[in-house]
């Protein structure tokens, strides 16, 4: 029972859900403490030391705890840093494994949220046994994971794998954060349907039930309860939207020739609905030799309990 | 003086070149024999070793060559194959390192040529001690080796890195061979230069040097000559496949995070003529924690000795 467990730590803009995982992914404990409310990171890290330490005495004491993997926004594997997260208080590069570390007694790595969730997928879920294959975080934004020969592709920097951001439709849709014209997020995250629904409502006049909300309630919520009710536009949505999503993996394909691209997010709650035109535009822009050839599945892993398993799984691939 | 050698051999469409070199990437014999000749495999191997046998005995016998590197279109790595080459007499599936390593009784290894110049890269040139690069090669078509984690990406079926053939104008340009619109290759290939030439030609009335050639003499020859006279037009096309370019190593960027990325072919010769446009073009599509970070370098191996450098390279990445 010996350091057989790993603390896995999810830094999220609003809140921070922790758990302690053993080697199968079984969360044998939970838990969660508000990231917002901290504007000194000092403080924050207090209140999860006091947060956590229940369940470590509970598993059997530090001994039994083998390391803390942590996934965070703009994460970086190399240097244990939280470097300029626009979504967090806290300013400028944070060395938090180093404070994790200094503060928990215990080994402490960090990257960010979509790579976590890759080795998650790799330890416990769709990808595993894979040495090659492509994570893609549907949600709020558009994240991902890259594994490579076994391992995680990281860069020079520490910052590779940054998918959302690739220009799939040069001067298309403006990217309401970075400004850039035509990026993966700016159709395939939550607010990017939001927005591709907006635009299909206002240039056609077909009816759609999405027609009974006011413009600013329209989200992708709306969009996959009235596609799921059969509506004409919010379906059409779904196959806009799968259709760059295609596109965006035929690139990724033929840079990285994975054994399958892996979707996790709000998006795949849509099922057939987004994954068949994404397939279809994926297979029409692949280089014949690598048709037919990639598997495109949704995750495994519980949407609840993905992002604590994967920064749990980060200590399984700890070297010491 | 024991196995301090490799054999490294280039396949192309027309001729292979060979030559043995060592550790510094001296090459120490140079030969070569024609491919297109030898309508059957095996007598291409027999003629091949007929003519590296005197080099090998030169250098003091097999027991001074350690192994045989090659470089080959469509080589898979992980099957020792060339796999449906296009330009090659021999169709299907031919298993080269079987049938090398049986005729010369050493060992061998194969991989297709970018990815061989992309280790001879990291071996011998521009990319030496980096374990993070890209290298892009802009001949007749456009090829790419990718390296990560200090390995060759190769993914799951030996395939991976066929940037050329990734879309970056959708909708754009169809390509001569693969039918694809709008992929890098149907616009920085040499073709792909000749092509652009010839539409801003024909929708321009600018005068211009290049419209004393007829329509079919035009070639990326023709306009880099021209360009270096200062011709308008033909400095347009520099700027236009350069700003595609660097679109394209944006995207390429923001997947892996490379330390550099190194270019080499015939498009490089037109020096800052090409690499400012792309430059300019990959820095504005880069989200900012990329920008300013990425070398962007042109090949430091004499393109007559890198594919054979290239191909000699895989010996030393040999496990055995």
């Amino acid at each position: 029972m010996n350091q057989q467990l790993a603390l896995g730590i999810d830094i999220g803009g609003t809140n921070t859900v922790f758990g302690i995982v053993d080697h199968r992914g079984d969360i044998q404990y939970r838990g969660a403490i508000s990231t917002k409310k901290h504007l000194k990171i000092e403080d924050y890290i207090n209140e999860l030391y006091e947060a956590v330490l229940p369940a470590i005495e509970q598993v059997g004491g530090k001994a039994a705890i083998r390391g803390i993997g942590i996934g965070a926004p703009n994460g970086n594997y190399y240097k244990g840093t939280i470097e300029y997260a626009p979504n967090l208080n806290w300013k400028g590069i944070v060395p938090v494994t180093e404070m994790i570390t200094e503060k928990f007694d215990l080994p402490s790595a960090l990257t960010n949220d979509a790579n976590a969730a890759a080795v998650g997928e790799m330890m416990y879920g769709a990808a595993k046994g894979m040495k090659d294959f492509i994570m893609i975080t549907l949600g709020t934004g558009v994240g991902s994971g890259i594994v490579a020969n076994g391992s995680l592709i990281l860069g020079h920097d520490g910052f590779a794998g940054e998918l959302g951001h690739t220009i799939i439709i040069p001067n298309g849709r403006q990217h309401w954060g970075t400004n850039a014209k035509g990026s993966l997020e700016a159709y395939c995250s939550a607010t990017g349907v939001r927005l591709t629904a907006i635009e299909m409502l206002e240039n056609s006049k077909t009816d759609s039930l999405m027609r009974n909300y006011a413009k600013e309630e329209i989200d992708s919520r709306v969009v996959y309860d009235c596609a799921m009710q059969g509506d004409v536009i919010a379906n059409e949505v779904y196959a806009f939207t799968g259709d760059i999503l295609g596109k965006a993996l035929a690139n990724f394909t033929m840079f990285s020739s994975p054994e399958a691209i892996i979707l996790f997010g709000g998006l795949c709650k849509a099922g057939d609905l987004i994954l068949t035109p994404t397939k279809k535009a994926m297979e029409e822009n692949l280089l014949p030799i690598f048709q037919n050839k990639v598997k495109l599945v949704f995750s495994e892993l519980k949407e609840a309990d993905a992002a604590v398993l994967g920064a749990s799984a980060l200590v399984w691939e700890m070297k010491s």
